[in-house]
């Protein structure tokens, strides 16, 4: 099948690039994965799905009324951060997080403003970090959900429950002991918090997405998973965080970025993805005791930092090579080790 | 009347040089409009009118006495943050905000140093921005006037009362009803809030004196305040911010940056400059959230991240265009659509 | 006695680095100085000292599994800011700070990946400031710092005790007079707590250690100890902080880095970096107090901020000029005024 096929398809095109905005949140330039991401979603819970959709087009749509790079908006990289931004406000401002609610009229001109703005904030985060050969990441999703948020609770017009999702660990009990399904749903949960689902099943649904376009990030996927819940565990985190997956969903996502996405997978990086999983484990502790008193969630703050961090100086180590192509999406192909 | 023939005299250049950097606090790279902004000043509060002449020449003579680029002193880019954070500091810490109070000896001191420092934070961030074709905007003043803001409350010396303003839109009573006056007061106010005063005849003033360098900068100020104003009214805004202009003085700063200042005026730019008044409003109310537990007001700082957030990737976008020249003073002559 | 000789000998060259790491937190490419804060750290606790070496070997190691630029390991620049977040992890976690305790093993594996993780810091750090002709400094501890000492909080296997170190200025009391010792305890103690050590006459020994490499930046860092300590005498900071040396440790910094580490030293320079250690001042206060809430130290971000809000537009001011060599040793050979 040719997946390319719409993707300069005089009117399907706008689906084509919205549903590669969904891949990108995992970094898959492919409009299938989008599409089981979407189905994932929609078993989970149809709410979802459809606030998904909405934020990908709001993002997207921008783009093209701004008249941005058409390059860009092919491989849907205007479209990630919108779709992540409405999810992020239905989110955590339903009475039911699991579920989601369908939003009031005010509350979706809101979310589309926030997913148009994340479209200005990922072209400014480009722009800036464009001579470091490093990508914004969902980092314009992180900056301008949290200042949406914020607002919502104080405008009548938007009915914002109090946040019933738990945003710290030290929010769970510390004496549930784990069980097995601690970790195969903690497991799986990780992948789907990156899509705010509280499913696991969703979560698995969502690694097969994944492997449709590369199984080697398909696999990093599952790993930083492994890897974030293993910490926690470790370490004593409380149950029920890590069977909400809530110590891993960062930790998954830095396993893709670091190993095969933007540095070449070897031994070496490999190793080095490991430790960047580690490292966002206990940084989501961090910064959810930290932004606990404000009541604020951390997204995907830690990945985008721990990340950051660890690309922007790849240029000081010689054991450390760019993933071969700026397009990311199959790494088998650059695979050196 | 030759308005440029103080500017390279020899004794009375430097009183040109700080009338400007008075203006350039609404882009207004000219002596007269900064006369009428400190008459304005003045019509409310003598003290605040003084105050605002300190911190300019604070931040003016260190830009001299490091030998900064005269092109940049010339057009008093080196004054507007220096005036800011004396108009802060003195308002944050006076025990009525309306009139502000004489500052003690101390005060003075710590003052003229805070307005001091900003030369050299403008200088850095200019530096740092200067690739990407983004000016540091007020950003020295929100950094330094919140640092300084802080030490303030605990040093002996400078008797700081507790923060008589109200900060946050939860502040204020909910139950309210908007009357005429909450209208002309609030779209008035919100001009005059950019320099702290509480006082909408005072914000109108500032309207004339911007309009006597540039009635379009001008229109623009009144039509972000009033886009800032409607958006607080229409999501359930409190009255008593709506009147105050807090809703309002960072929308008017972001129209005017977006349009005409920094963009070439187009009927997009246009739409683009209302965006971002839009979401200037909406951000206020979730960054002064953010901040009142620590006490601290929000400053123009919501003007400032929208701005940057939507110039810094403007050369991603092929429907916007930069204003021709780089003396931001009458974009009349920059109208393209 | 040649201090370069084991700089590339093939077994000791480590020690070398790694004794270069621990004298370049205060800016001493020298492994005699380093040795010497070692001396200084082990009178005050053998575990501090201890403590310290583990830090600086385990980022310096991390730079050389990543095969990082051999000329900037040979300086020791990879390994300071491990040394401090080492420090840090153990001061803030310990029941009684002056001292130290011996760490868990699960405190050692979270402080060693601490450290190796500043590696990563400051090479991306460093990639994103060198247009600017500006350092990290020490911003990649303070970060590390921050986040590690968050998450430490709520690990179960890290067995960490109320914070008992008071980290404020309004955690002091307001009523103890000055005496003699206020100021020569306060003054050594502020070198001390560039360290984390609360003991005056190792913030001596420390300011020895520096003589040996460099009289002038030894005299900088009295000259902003003694400028911080009396800048918070005369706004009334409390005696306690005073003579913990809290008011002092970010000048005597801010002094060395301006005052001939990163400026060449004139008159005007001189004037500059008392100028930043008055600031540097104020602003532990103002930071202190704005972190208080969360129970976080400030550890050394005033130092940071201030140098780098007066070091990266340094290319605007005419009257200051870089240090005319990249390796900061010994100021002596670039004194122009």
């Amino acid at each position: 099948m040719n997946l390319d096929r719409f993707r300069d398809h005089p009117s399907l095109f706008f689906v084509d690039w919205s549903l590669r905005g969904v891949g990108q949140v995992v970094f898959q330039n492919n409009p299938l994965s989008g599409l089981v991401i979407l189905a994932a979603l929609a078993w989970n819970s149809w709410i979802y799905a459809a606030i998904c959709v909405l934020g990908v087009i709001s993002s997207t749509v921008t783009a093209l009324v701004l008249k941005a790079d058409r390059a860009v908006m092919r491989d849907g990289l205007y479209g990630f951060n919108g779709a992540l931004v409405g999810l992020a406000l239905v989110a955590f401002t339903s009475e039911d997080f699991r579920t989601g609610a369908i939003p009031s009229v005010a509350m979706v001109v809101y979310l589309v403003c926030a997913a148009a703005f994340t479209t200005m904030a990922f072209a400014s985060m480009g722009a800036v970090l464009a001579p470091y050969k490093t990508a914004p990441l969902t980092m314009p999703f992180v900056l301008v959900g949290w200042l949406f948020l914020f607002a919502v609770l104080k405008f009548d017009a938007i009915d914002a429950g109090p946040m019933a999702k738990p945003v710290s660990p030290d929010q769970f009990s510390e004496t549930v002991p784990y069980v097995l399904a601690t970790w195969y749903e903690g497991i799986g949960t990780s992948i789907g918090q990156i899509f705010f689902q509280d499913n696991w099943i969703s979560g698995y649904l969502i690694v097969i997405a994944i492997a449709l376009n590369s199984r080697v990030t398909a696999a990093m996927a599952l790993l930083g998973a492994v890897v974030g819940t293993v910490v926690a565990a470790v370490y004593g985190g409380p149950e029920g965080a890590v069977r909400d997956g809530l110590f891993g969903y960062n930790s998954a996502l830095t396993a893709m970025a670091l190993g095969g996405v933007f540095l070449a997978l070897t031994w070496r990086s490999l190793l080095y993805a490991v430790f960047g999983a580690v490292i966002s484990s206990w940084l989501w502790a961090s910064v959810a005791i930290f932004l606990k008193p404000i009541g604020m969630p951390v997204l995907t703050s830690t990945f985008v930092l721990v990340t950051w961090l660890m690309l922007l100086g790849q240029g000081a180590f010689k054991s450390l090579a760019p993933a071969p192509t700026d397009e990311p999406t199959a790494p088998e192909e650059s695979r050196a080790g």
